[in-house]
């Protein structure tokens, strides 16, 4: 049964409490987080209040951060409270992260003992970190138990595990020795002993490993959860794969951003304000329109050779433009390519030589259209004067020059953007074609230098 | 025990099968495929006709397609078959669908008769759909079971499901009615029927959804399989999260690549022959250069001005690069939010509200470091001549106006791209400069005849 906002809003100012929980216990968890958040945010609050704790957490955890702040700070503390008590732990340290570190502190006195120390522990994981995405709630067994006992106990005990895909196999000290699939569990007889299942090849996660690490092991290792432990081999917590599915989602966003020429927002596009977003992005554009100041002093050298050939100035913009957006299709390219692993730091010559061929090849493309375009229009104007066949071919080679070096320039600098510890990424399109303006404009005027000697200039 | 290539290598050349065999086994296969796949190409068939084939099957799955293509061509087709035959189905179409068509036939004529049909039938199913990503390997059970019998059933027949983390339910024509989590079936008596457990509420896909919807809902549903049907409602298949990972690396590689100012490769960057490379970045980048033409036209018509004032052409590259970046940076913002519906089209006067006066405080702070330059520039020197404050002017309201006009066309135009039908992605960093390009041009020059009338003009 579908719930369509105005069908939940009726309900809401009728006080139908039951119908309104009817409504929802109908609906997946996710669904009724959409369901309510299509009212408008002052009736959101109604139907957290007839809900059951537990399921009410669940559709907490299916809400975006500003959402959840809005509600919790509608509810009084220890109603909030209360309900934050069965919000899955890591669902709740990325609310909890999101809270000012005064509400932080005041909520999570209002916790149980149990839960509190568990936030606590969580949060005190910098951003960034595995630690961060962790659940503590799996089921870990020693490995002289019999798969019926552990069935038994997954029975008694399993209701709050995170998963239970997984199964994991600690020794007496907490020391992960291996992790079993549940699925081998279940296809096997009940008398077999854990240890007769353990093949000890696991793949384990820090604490302190860099989110986006752990996306690449669960992206290369097809897991559903990965197991994560301290300096000692201890077990201390898992990472499921929704989680890591957002850290997707962040990473592709941040370094979308960062290509774009701004730094990561770091929020949601509409929620960061306006004084922050403007920061972000005056950084960058500040460095550029620095960098790129250097273009009118490259202009000053060839005042003289303007003045004199004005037909040179026309295509300035046409031939940097050109430098521009073949050194920002080369450095996505590399950038991307690099990110997902399909080249590394040693393929950089092997880079470079396939790129030279591509440079030039579209630098005689773009040149000869270049040629073509001022060799016709001077057929039938007097625009580009007598010498235009010089203002043709000094174009044409400037268009080949520039592409190519362009293209060198931008699939070089994420190499050594890399090389020296810094993010690819930052080789932004706008980096690069600031970078390449300055070069293009010298490669431009150089070669009318040489090709209108005698008759322009 | 880590197993090095050079270690790997050396058992190969002395032919110590066994030992072969030993290293790879204690390697999970994602690291045995790791280590063959660090061996020189002529030495990785080796270790492939050691192992037994069934992990042989499950190194392969974790091997890129040009690594398992250059593989089963060294294989014998009929030792190449019966190996595929043990592939998971989903990672066996994803190979296939590598291969030349011929190719493919003839490996499917080699399989056995179920696994040939199974795989002819998932091949049918256009690219990019989520039919290419379906296993048919799951475990399907009727709501009159009890848990006690689902559990039999899987500890007999469960050793092919490629997860058994759900159990799907259906009814007697096989329509899907619910999906069970095992940790449901788990934690409950065995006596209790499926029936009991089943609240009809789970989400699902159609074979011919889009591979991007599929990640959108498994990102929303936190679910690490989800059961697809087909137009009768009949489940056909699964799709299971690791797969999911994979498409939203590759989306995201297209969306950048888009990005970048050109087509989507649809190939790893190393793999793609340098003339199908060429044609996909030249068709952008001759589009952008046609528009880019324009500029020449803009600055034809004020050829006249630039003879008489040659200062104004030094700071054309410095005012179309700002708007350029402006625009890209606003576009990328904008074309990712969209991306992750942080913004939908019906918020379009809010973005252009905000827009509007980020592109104002952008292009103050830009314009008045242009002014400051000038002026303190011509403290020291005559470069600018003596209507140096004039010129200072000039620059810095054309820079407020160019960077505001980039910003909202940057964040106009996914807009309308969106609205039209289009990806979004399309209106690319060098997209946005070129559009602001040629406008920018005729901003800096409208503002430079008002502003210099009577001193320079």
């Amino acid at each position: 049964m579908p719930v369509d906002a105005l069908h939940l809003q009726t309900l809401i100012h009728g006080s139908n409490h039951a119908a309104i929980q009817d409504a929802l216990l109908h609906l997946t968890p996710r669904e009724a987080a959409e369901a309510i958040l299509s009212l408008p945010p002052e009736d959101r609050l109604a139907p957290f209040a007839v809900l059951p704790h537990r399921p009410a957490a669940a559709v907490f955890e299916y809400m975006p951060e500003d959402a959840q702040r809005a509600l919790t700070e509608a509810m009084r503390p220890k109603e909030a409270a209360a309900f934050l008590n069965l919000v899955a732990d890591d669902d709740r340290t990325k609310f909890l992260s999101s809270l000012p570190p005064d509400t932080t502190q005041h909520i999570l006195s209002l916790l149980t003992p149990d839960e509190s120390s568990e936030a606590a522990a969580l949060l005190k994981y910098p951003r960034g970190v595995v630690g961060r995405l962790m659940t503590m709630h799996y089921v870990a067994v020693p490995e002289e138990w019999t798969v019926g006992q552990v069935l038994d106990y997954i029975r008694q005990h399993g209701e709050n595990s995170e998963t239970l895909n997984v199964i994991y196999v600690v020794d007496d000290r907490g020391v992960l020795t291996d992790d079993i699939r549940i699925r081998q569990l279940l296809v096997v007889p009940l008398e077999k002993k854990m240890s007769e299942l353990m093949d000890r090849r696991y793949v384990i996660l820090h604490t302190m490993d860099r989110q986006e690490d752990a996306l690449d092991l669960f992206r290369r290792e097809d897991r559903t959860a990965l197991p994560v432990v301290d300096d000692n081999g201890c077990l201390v917590g898992i990472v499921t794969v929704d989680d890591v599915l957002d850290v997707a989602s962040e990473t592709a966003t941040r370094e979308m951003q960062k290509f774009g020429g701004s730094e990561a927002l770091d929020e949601p596009y509409m929620q960061v304000t306006l004084g922050r977003m403007v920061k972000k992005r005056a950084g960058w554009l500040v460095v550029l329109f620095l960098g790129e100041m250097l273009t009118a002093t490259a202009m000053g050298f060839f005042e003289m050779e303007i003045a004199k050939a004005v037909v040179l100035a026309l295509f300035v913009p046409l031939i940097i433009s050109s430098g521009g957006n073949s050194g920002s299709q080369a450095s996505t390219l590399v950038i991307r390519a690099l990110a997902v692993g399909e080249v590394t730091l040693v393929d950089f010559w092997r880079v470079i030589r396939r790129e030279v061929l591509a440079g030039l090849a579209l630098g005689v493309i773009l040149g000869t259209i270049g040629f073509l375009r001022i060799s016709i229009w001077s057929a039938f104007s007097t625009i580009y004067g007598p010498h235009w066949l010089l203002v043709a071919t000094t174009v044409a080679l400037a268009l080949i020059g520039v592409v190519l070096w362009g293209t060198l320039v931008g699939c070089g600098l994420p190499f050594v953007l890399r090389r020296l510890g810094f993010d690819p990424a930052t080789s932004s399109a706008p980096f690069v074609a600031t970078l390449v303006d300055v070069t293009g404009l010298i490669i431009y005027f150089s070669v009318g230098l040489v090709v209108l000697r005698g008759a322009l200039l």
